[in-house]
Formats: structure tokens, C-alpha cells, sequence
């Protein structure tokens, strides 16, 4: 794994000014969850409307992968009751990666009738977080991905399929997660078909060192098939962590508009990383996002409208842009 | 600057688990400057025995270098009136040392009559904040540390002296600084006497590309004069840039308790880096600090009980350690 860490230290050290997003593509994609794993962590229901608004803000912005909803039973999440409705709604911004979790096969069939372009299946490496989380066993979700794999093909075979392996870099109930498990676990989603397997720090418990190991020895497993960097910010190291993977090459991004969600632990700690911090990260350092990062900054008002008295986090937002940065741009 | 990128990320991936202070000496020295740069960024003046006590509380957590006080005319800054008085205080205890921010000659005498360990001096890159922060150019800084400089020689020549350069990433005045200038500013101050030449995020404009690539440069210049890493989390980025330092070989990290001070433009946007995130971060890592996380987040009480009401800052503090870092440890 040398030669690309090399690389990537040079090129980060070229890197000078911010970049100008509209004119190249971009070299990396933030995928926002803030619809799905936002909305699902707090207790109130968004109005459909208001998550239309919302997501309509987001691609506004240049956001070119949104997980807009999860395909669960109403009764377990009435926030998410409406989601076949809001994946018709984001269907109708072209270029946009609509996306959906589904926990099993059901969720899957729902999720692949509404149309959805990308289903991610969050596969817990945490053998106790498993059964706490879905009531399956890690082998048992592995056969569940495998079986929605084996769906796509029939229904719909331009559908990516992700596993999000959570509780990746250690689970509040089991403490430490062997990381000989987690690099099997994605060899298995890999070999059971997903296109794409991440790696999610569930409960905050990430660091740099850990980051950039795990990784390494994923890609080094799964090669192209390794996928996004799902961190949180629970400890203050989100972005530190973005950044350990961004060095080993990662290059898909997981994080949710004012940190909504995530499950954080304490009032003020963010679960999910600030997707305005994140974007602030990457292009003052010159690396491209595509996102217009004072659309984003305005796409918190449909956010707050929709959820009134929600605690939105973000420093970006807060000390707002350098003096200088738009020249810089 | 390749070869020592390599080695650290490989160092990096190597590392395991938290490590365990106690048994050996630390990787990095973690600088508190809450006691200076956090009090005298605060309106009330913190009374000087609960001073003493949070002085005697960060020893206690492991801390081996704070910069106690500021010494500067009393009408200007009233909370460091009792800088000397503090100094004596911070002396009794064996194994740290003793830091006092000097702006001018006058300053230096103070600190020396005091009997301070180390000086240190600030010295904006940025022409326009020089002016407007000391009301002199930065010629005349270069000539005011050669001054001090001499004086140590003539009153104490055991004192180190580091010139810490303000606005190295960017200033609020001016905008963007040219890096050409800061280094050649870092090799003025190597010159002139300086043991040591940090460089301050003192606006919070510092991204992690820019950090490697100005410490690299500095290093290129002064080699081992090369000094601390100041960064502020004005923006969230304040541990990521502090890992893109530590990645190309700085091992110095100025940083303050609750991130008290550092100038913070918004409210709930911490300006210096928190130490309790800091030393959370590189312990994660298995970096050692020599600072026990849970004394230092005890720290907190003397700091609190001595400025009522004033926010803290720190999400280290408000989630708690990681279930199984004890036994990581």
C-alpha cells in the first residue's frame, strides 16, 4: 500500500488553492444521508413535503448521491412511512444517485418497486450489535445480502447494491471488533455480490491510525469493491478520520447535513459528520466536491423548517467562509 | 520530504491500540496554553489562587510544558496582572516547564526576572495583522527576538525562546499570506536566535494540504527549529490539521483545556484545539501523549469553578472514553 500513500501525500501537497467545483468533475462524492439516517434518529416526523424541500436543496447545492429513506416496517419507523413517495420525489432530479437503506429482502423488494438507483444494507460487524440491531446473525445478514443480490439481477440489474459494514472500528456493546473480522465480513459481502462495501464507524469509536489500517487491509481483500468512509464525530476525530481515509484513497464519503443523526451520545456531540465541514475540508484543500458550499450552508433553512428546535451542528456554518476564499476559488 | 511520509504512514499503520503513558516517554509534547491564551481571550479576570489550582490540576493530568501567562502592561490586559505571581506558583513544580508570551523586550525582562522556563514570542506573517496586533512591522518583530534574544543570553541563558508565527495560514486582515513569506519569516527568526519557529493557525483558515506542505517547507529551511503546530478548530478542521502536522513530523501541538480562548468567531465555534480531543486523538492512535485523559478531563473543574458560566468546549468530554479503552490500554 505504499505506493499510493506516496502519491497521495504528494498530491495533497500540491494541492493550493480552493477549487472551482462547476467547471471539473469531482474527486470525491459526498454521499448525504442526513434524509435516511438524519430523520430516522430523531423522534418527530418530517412532513413529506418538507423532505422534498429539503433533498430538493440538497441536489440544489450539488450533492450527486442522496440516501433519501429507509424501507422499514411503519410501525418499527413511522419517520420513515413515506418513503416510497420521497424516493418518486428525488427521482425526478436527473443525475442524481437516489438512494435507500433496506435492513432485509422485504425492504429490498419495496425499495427496488419505488425505483430507487443504489440500495446500501448495513451489515454490523459487531456480533452483539448484530442481533441487537437486526435480530440476525452476521452470517445470516451475509445470506440476507446475498438473497437481495440475487433480487436485483431479477428485478432490476442496473441497481448498485451496498453493504455498509457498521460498528466497524469497535461496538458499544461488545467493545473492540477483531479487525480479522471485519476484513472477512467484507470479503464475504463482496463474494455474496455487493458492489460496493463501506466501512462505518457507528459509534464514534474511530482514530486516523485505525482508519488508514483498516482500509488498507480491506482494499488489499477487496480491492475496487472497497467503498465509503461512514465516520462520526461523536469524539471531535470526524474529520480527522475523513481525512486518514481520504489518504488511503478512499474517495465516497458518508455525512449528514448539520449532523443530524448518527446517534449521538451527549448533548452538543454530533453522531454523523457536518457534510458543510466535510465539504469545507475538502475543498480548501483544493480537492474537488461538486458542492456549491454556500448552497449547502442555505439548504439548513428547509432543514430547520422541517424539523423546528432540532439542534443543527456545523462550524463552517457558524464562523461562515475565510476572507479570501472566493478569490481563492 | 518523501521519506519521512512514508515512514509515518507506515508508523502510523502500525500503530495498534491506546497506549500506556505511565510506562514510557511520550511521542509527542502537548503545550497548554489555556492559562495564557485562554484567560486573556476571556472578558472576567479568573482570580489568581483558582489560576494556581487549575495550573496544579493540568501538572496532575501529565501535562510537562503550559504557557501560564502573558506578560504585557496591565492596563491592557488586567487578566494577566498576576502574570509573575503565577510564574512562581507554575515554578514549584518539578518537570514543567514554564512558559510566558512576550510581545516586546520590556515583556521579556518580566518573564525572566519571574523565572520562567521558555518565552515565547509572537510574530504575525500577515503585514496588515503585525500592525494591528503590535503595532509594528514584522522587520522590527525579527529585530524585537533578536533583542530578547541577547537579553537571555546576558540574564539567563538556559531560557529557550520560541517565536510563534500568527497568521502563518491565512489572516482575517488581509486574506490569503504567501507561503514564500512565512517561510522566509521562519528563517529570519531561526537567525536572529529562536530555538524554536512555530506556525499559528491564528484564524482558523489552515486546511490539512496546506499544513504538510508549510511545515515541510519550514522544515526544509530551519530543519530541527522547526516548532509546534498552533492550530484553531474555527472551521472543525483544527484535529485533522493537527494529524496532517504530526503526519510530516511535527510532534509539538499547542492546545487548550475546554478549547478556552483562541479568539472563536461564533458562538459555539471553539477557536484553539481542545487538549481533552487532542489527547484523545493521538492516544487512540497509540501515540503517547504522557497526559492521563481522565485527570485531564478533571482539569475541567478548577477551570469551570474559576469562570462561572463561561463555555467549555470538548466532545471527548461530553461522550466519555470508548466502552473498552481501558483495556485497550
Amino acid at each position: 500500500m505504499i505506493v499510493p500513500i506516496v502519491r497521495l501525500s504528494f498530491y495533497l501537497m500540491e494541492q493550493t488553492s480552493p477549487s472551482t467545483p462547476s467547471r471539473q468533475s469531482p474527486d470525491v462524492l459526498i454521499s448525504e444521508v442526513g434524509p435516511r439516517d438524519g430523520l430516522q434518529s430523531v423522534k418527530v416526523t418530517m412532513p413529506t413535503a418538507d423532505k422534498c424541500r429539503w433533498i430538493d436543496a440538497l441536489v440544489a447545492a450539488g450533492l450527486r448521491e442522496i440516501e433519501v429513506a429507509s424501507f422499514v416496517p411503519a410501525r418499527l419507523l413511522p419517520q420513515m412511512a413515506d418513503a416510497a413517495e420521497v424516493v418518486r420525489h428525488a427521482l425526478t432530479h436527473p443525475g442524481v444517485t437516489v438512494m435507500a437503506l433496506v435492513p432485509n429482502l422485504r425492504g429490498a423488494e419495496a425499495a427496488l418497486a419505488a425505483g430507487v438507483h443504489k440500495l446500501t444494507i448495513p451489515v454490523s460487524a459487531s456480533a452483539a450489535h448484530s442481533l441487537a440491531n437486526v435480530r440476525k446473525t452476521r452470517e445470516e445478514m451475509v445470506a440476507e445480502v446475498r438473497a437481495i443480490v440475487r433480487l436485483r439481477e431479477a428485478l432490476a440489474p442496473g441497481v448498485r447494491i451496498e453493504a455498509g459494514i457498521s460498528t466497524a472500528f469497535g461496538c458499544t456493546l461488545q467493545g473492540a471488533v477483531p479487525e480479522d473480522e471485519v476484513v472477512r465480513l467484507a470479503a464475504e459481502l463482496a463474494e455474496a455480490g455487493a458492489e460496493e462495501i463501506g466501512l462505518s464507524d457507528t459509534t464514534g469509536m474511530a482514530n486516523p491510525a485505525q482508519v488508514r489500517r483498516l482500509f488498507n487491509r480491506v482494499r488489499a481483500e477487496i480491492g475496487e469493491r472497497t467503498g465509503a468512509a461512514h465516520m462520526h464525530n461523536t469524539r471531535g476525530l470526524g474529520l480527522a478520520n475523513c481525512l486518514a481515509a481520504y489518504d488511503v484513497g478512499v474517495r465516497t464519503f458518508d455525512s449528514s447535513l448539520g449532523g443530524l443523526g448518527g446517534c449521538p451520545y451527549a448533548p452538543g456531540a454530533s453522531g454523523n459528520v457536518v457534510t458543510e465541514d466535510l465539504v469545507f475540508l475538502f475543498e480548501a484543500m483544493g480537492v474537488r466536491t461538486g458542492v456549491d458550499i454556500e448552497r449547502l450552508i442555505a439548504a439548513r433553512a428547509p432543514l430547520q423548517a422541517g424539523l423546528p428546535g432540532e439542534p443543527l451542528y456545523g462550524m463552517t456554518p457558524e464562523a461562515g467562509l475565510p476572507k479570501g476564499w472566493h478569490a481563492a476559488a
